[in-house]
């Protein structure tokens, strides 16, 4: 096929017309496949089946220091979930609180504090006027969410491949008071699979915010998500807190993490990371919050995997499952639409999306000639704060969750509807 | 031993002389007891180890829905935890929302959904000059402490034997409308022991709270917690949510339970029951907050007690280790100091605890002594918003933790402490 950029009106009013013989094809095929979700696929599920019977090896399940997991008592975790988690992330074992099954809700719970009652002696959040939090874009779309829930406004921050644009941000909070927090996903970032370079996060880690209770929230969700097997093919990223420490900036930073998408997501352990006076700080209201959370799941977990070694030998497993997937995609894409120049997509080496970026103006579109046709993918701007992308060009492609098969089908009919609603495009331009 | 009030001063002293050296000798044996804390023993936990095989036998974790419980998805809970809960919570599945494993931190995410964003529509409490809690007294000092954690001005409300002060009660929330809650603990109550009558809580149901978003918080926390195996010696309350409905008052109550202390405390799965409109309510601001709850971990629960019968039939093996102590603990304090008129204590059915009344302004220094003696109970006044018992009377007895050999030293240190500081008292008056 020749480029896009080349035909001329008659060739491409011609290619319309075949590539609408071609939708309809699809439609009578009544599909109904799902590229929408960052899910793991049953087959990586049944990988940690192990999980659920590791503790009936053991006779009691009392943990190094005495405590008996099956009762009350010991908020923060429980000292071998601390160790794995500390292993896992790169911190120090004072520096780790282990919370329930879901990172997300610490990073809720992190902001509600900072609402309700203030970081660390400063202002409640609910008593300023305005509060700001600086978003670099495509992001998570629930990080999103938790600040439209609190009415915090969202700023736009370019992202780029190796990370956000950090002289917006320096600008930014060194001269906004009422810029409180920023959202990052440094590693294999969502959608784009992007990883912070050195040099991004030693400036992020010497910020000097104009807000003291301004803090980086940084979801490193997908530390150990590598697509291939190989060291030299894993991104690499430098550990936040230890860098912010180094600099005498140690308070700027609450670092999440959890075990999902490791083993089973949703029934994992989650943690935080940060300076131990953000640690003291948050303990004050965790003992209210809680009685604790479920000592017997951190016990779980701590004897399935025994060590960092364990977690990075199940992340094999699990790429051996996805990677086939990743590369369909990409290879599929490359196939069908690299002869048009308004078209991008990004090709990460882990985490758990594809990010595509259509001709300006078409994403909405084309994720909703997908959907007549059987095909869901992910709202067009759901990356995006208030869900709306300026360029109406990103789509988040999720490879993980459909079979080999279902996804093969499911990129042919994306990439027929991109180039159908581009011609189209182009056609009314 | 004759009745305390009929000593002379001479017969006083010449007691006090006698008691301080049963003191000294319990000194001598450096004891390090603890009766402070609500937790079940080590043989109630060995109950339930099954709970952590169940779902070996199981070849998936497939819901009858057809959700993978290992995977992402559902928000509020599986349709057989809501079943099983409800069962037991004795209320429809469409009124149940499942959550993670403490019913605490859903009543604290309740306070602070109304503090932040206000229930159904109305202000947020966060944006009121007052808010304030009817607190029934002795009560749960963790509910005190979630009030005291947002700023929630506590009123004490006297609690008898067949519930809470209901013309008090009817008075405040009927004219003030800064009033905007009240804690309960219905069945057994914590610590006395006390189940409210039919009387009670018909006029809980038909409240009529000048705020419109005045909730009571009803923390049906020993629901199914028998001492003994027989019904008839059973504790019997109406159900409130069904009640509230009958009369057309639906939304006024959030109704709190857990499976902690039916089998492993804080491994559990916790739940609330509401009305629609408030469910409808709270979700909006779930799916916010968390990516759902542990699936695996309500599934395991299913599996493991089947249904109602279940529960109450691992409650009666429960009962079978606890009555004992609490009978020790009774008929100790029975034989020991039912000859001081001014000493009383409540003689429980059921639930975690046995409230002791001292002579006023004795319990503080009861407590000491006992500390002293190495013998740990529960602060005194704990069981009163601010810590603070009026007539520093209140000691709450917790006899589920310590073997019946560590029960009967402790309760002879107790009385010990109990008559000694009683007949200080009398000769300082």
């Amino acid at each position: 096929m020749k480029a896009l950029d080349n035909l001329t009106n008659e060739e491409l009013i011609s290619l319309q017309n075949d590539l609408e013989k071609e939708l309809n094809v699809f439609k009578e095929l009544s599909l109904k496949l799902d590229m929408s979700r960052g899910k793991p696929c049953k087959e990586q599920l049944d990988l940690s089946m192990d999980l659920l019977s590791v503790l009936d090896k053991h006779s009691n399940l009392i943990c190094k220091d005495g405590t008996d997991c099956r009762n009350y008592g010991v908020l923060g975790g429980i000292e071998e979930a601390k160790e794995l988690l500390a292993s896992f992330m790169e911190n120090k074992i004072e520096n780790i609180l282990i919370y329930g099954n879901s990172s997300l809700n610490v990073m809720y719970t992190m902001i509600m504090q900072a609402w309700v009652f203030g970081i660390m002696g400063n202002t409640p959040w609910s008593k300023l006027n305005e509060v700001k939090f600086l978003c670099p874009v495509p992001g998570y779309d629930r990080h999103f969410a938790i600040c439209e829930e609190f009415g915090i406004k969202m700023i736009n921050i370019p992202l780029y491949e190796y990370g956000p644009d950090m002289d917006m941000i320096e600008e930014y909070i060194s001269n906004d008071e009422s810029v409180k927090g920023i959202w990052c996903v440094p590693k294999y970032s969502n959608p784009d699979g992007y990883t912070y370079s050195d040099e991004t996060v030693k400036r992020f880690a010497r910020l000097k915010p104009k807000a003291k209770d301004f803090r980086i929230f940084w979801d490193n969700a997908y530390t150990v998500h590598h697509l291939y097997e190989e060291r030299e093919k894993h991104d690499h990223i430098i550990e936040i807190l230890g860098e912010c420490e180094k600099v005498g900036n140690p308070d700027i930073v609450y670092k999440f993490a959890s075990t999902s998408k490791i083993c089973f997501p949703g029934s994992g352990i989650a943690s935080l990371a940060a300076s131990i006076n953000n640690i003291n700080d948050i303990k004050k209201h965790f003992k209210i919050q809680t009685i604790g959370y479920d000592k017997v799941n951190q016990l779980r977990h701590v004897y399935y995997f025994k060590n960092l070694l364990g977690i990075k030998s199940k992340m094999i497993e699990q790429a051996k499952i996805i990677r086939p997937k990743f590369e369909l995609v990409l290879n599929k894409l490359d196939k069908e639409l690299s002869n048009i120049s308004c078209i991008r997509w990004t090709k990460p080496k882990g985490g758990y999306f594809i990010s595509f970026y259509a001709m300006n103006g078409t994403a909405k579109e084309i994720v909703s000639k997908c959907a007549e046709l059987g095909v869901k993918l992910t709202d067009a701007g759901a990356s995006y704060p208030y869900h709306n992308d300026p360029d109406d060009s990103n789509i988040r492609i999720a490879p993980t969750y459909p079979s080999i098969e279902e996804l093969e089908i499911a990129l042919n009919v994306f990439t027929t509807c991109v180039k159908y609603v581009t011609v189209k495009k182009i056609l009314n331009k």
